[in-house]
């Protein structure tokens, strides 16, 4: 399983409160995080020519990570257009916290992907709603976070295939935090905590449905569906080729 | 209830065969279909100017049925956008048939929306599979159609929030053929048979599925929701208001 | 529209503080609110001879609204048995508060249908996550409910064929307060509020969710689905009737 | 990954058309591929003490396949009741064929589990529609079977939480053929071919498929969820214990 966790690193080299938690950026922690699950990790910025995502890499990732922000918009459209095509052959998709605005989300998702929001360093807390799902292994009833950015409903997607986690916020709001989608032959997960003030992505059990997000979002083996003008299988009088 | 039918229009006007069977145009067939069924309907088509979708006609329609095929590449980018914001803030979304190459289906799907074909003159059963679904209301076991284009699976849409109608082919093949979906605060049904060569319009149990999409499609009366920078419900020690 | 509001009916008689607040029970304040929405009302309760639930009662409901607290195990099987097949048919079925644990929604849904509780007088405030569903017509971004019983996650039913409303409680618990279930031809709308000692069912937004839940629950007109050995409908070579 | 093959294990001894295709019964074809893809595989049968369901069987089984037929109406219910328990807490299900109108099967759906059926030696295709699903893994666009019993629609489930094969029939029926179901901490997988008197079990494809749901139901490590009255988490003023 090659891995690839896409950030768009701009906040750790801009804000020192930033720096301070993630000095080699988010994407470094979340990297480091995955290897430790075993699994083989590269990553890549925004700033990197072609954003790190050449067709080379995209072809040998079988998960990708995306993490973004400030920048949403400086991320080119050939690209986002790219990525959405390996989605579609089957690359599995972990969408991070802000990455909800991120050109490649809304484009996957054909909604606003809106929501509401508010940085007061309050309590979140992630309750479990299916605990048979694969992206719960290991995790108890809840991960209480003490710090993060509030994320509210109504958050602007498609009904989840499936709905994982729901967060409780302090200030009275509720959010779907962990949903998964299937797009073509590829498998995407949304996971909402991940602010860049908070040391969240330090956290064992966040690491941990990371993890487990990659895990189930691996490709299935399968021949590329057949599209297109198609021969009958049974006997059809009357049918000639053209 | 304020319905448009928007159409192509263009089969209708070069192939013999179509206009003999749509002397005004799919669109007519339809319209008066639901006219029939009590809705206040007008009509569309891509040839007139904004493709008859202006910002008036768009803002004065509740649900708009979407039927095209040779020229999804004509319908103007800026009408597509104004379409889908318009399903974002309630509008009801039927498309038929071979509209599911448009370009406002894929974009809100975020898949690439395509499957088998085959022109073959053959048997299309319809059966319901979701019995208790109003866009069932009236309908039999299944619909049979004598003549019908093949579609086949793989479709490569998300997987629907309701799935109504199975389709059986003569040649070998199935197809999701009823399905919704929601965007935003708007419906969308997506209704597979409509080829431009048979009659299928004119059947009273098609139209019946397609007044009763419809009327499942109507907008719900809500204020749009609201996104953004959000103060906290409750008490929140320690936060200022920027 | 026929509807039928159960209630069990036995804190009304036993405890002053719920007499107080619903002095000729909860489900005429329940009856009065949709009669005032324009439906044909009835009710029906426990100690009534067959529950108040006979053959003949149940064959004229088209939607049943079900309370149940105390004495879910004093519901007679038999009866049980009877409304089931009856949501089979095509009744539409509202499942209040409590009756999360009523024998008839155990019995549909296949599972335990548990959860966590609190009587603590906190806040519940009730998020519309589906802004385009029926359900939530006229509804605000949320209903504010200043005291109720705490229900928490995890909430052990299937995954919901539709998530509508969301619950934030001061607690610190999230819950799945408004979720929608198909069983054979019946449609289920299960709503969380409505513990006996707050004045829940008096609430104007909270009679209107349960409003358009009857709506949205009623029957479809259709025949019951034909079951068992079917003969080909297309020629089969050397099928033969035994 | 410990697996356990029941089966009813009937008309094996019966039928000499069924023993000739399956000597040691249905239990032990499906036994011996899933060894052959790496599980541990034990198989137990109706007429065995406690059906070879004990106490100690059930706890140590990660995943239960199930295949009845003749006989669902001598499954001691307290047997049936304990696989439910099991299920609930956290053990795969995997339910084939005719298992459809087995107890157990019937308990977890909540619905009659009924459908259209025709022993007329037809063929089948299931067509895959859930390209990203790992129960699809390394299985083509479709998996041919010459000759099998045929199921159609309306099948009377709920709304399932993934579909991943639809079914076409030379009889002009469809059937959804393999769609997943959550109940509790337990996934359940049902599965359509196997009529005891085709050679269903001995396919490649289909022993891949089997193979396949075996390891995607295979239960999560977490804790039974907590369940009944608790303590508020933030601090509610005037909270007191009982």
């Amino acid at each position: 399983m090659n891995v690839t966790v896409w950030n768009e690193f701009r906040h750790e080299k801009k804000h020192d409160a930033v720096k301070e938690i993630y000095p080699e950026g988010i994407h470094r922690v979340i990297a480091d995080a995955l290897t430790e699950h075993g699994y083989d990790v590269k990553t890549a910025t925004l700033d990197e020519p072609e954003h790190g995502l050449t067709e080379d890499v995209l072809n040998n990732t079988d998960v990708l990570l995306w993490w973004g922000h400030l920048a949403h918009e400086e991320v080119d459209d050939a690209i986002v257009e790219k990525v959405q095509k390996r989605v579609w052959e089957g690359m599995g998709l972990i969408v991070l916290h802000s990455a909800h605005f991120s050109k490649i989300f809304k484009r996957l998702m054909g909604t606003g992907c809106d929501l509401k929001w508010r940085e007061a360093n309050e309590r979140e807390r992630l309750w479990v709603v299916d605990p048979s799902h694969p992206i719960a292994d290991g995790i108890g009833e809840y991960i209480e976070l003490d710090e993060e950015e509030m994320y509210g409903e109504h958050f602007d997607i498609p009904a989840p295939d499936e709905l994982i986690f729901l967060s409780w916020f302090q200030g009275g709001e509720v959010f779907r935090s962990g949903a998964t989608f299937k797009r073509g032959n590829g498998k995407i997960f949304y996971f909402r905590p991940g602010h860049e003030t908070h040391p969240t992505y330090h956290n064992k059990q966040i690491q941990q449905v990371i993890a487990n997000g990659v895990k189930w979002a691996a490709p299935t083996k399968r021949d590329y569906p057949v599209y297109g003008n198609a021969k009958p299988i049974e006997k059809l009088e009357g049918y000639k080729e053209d």
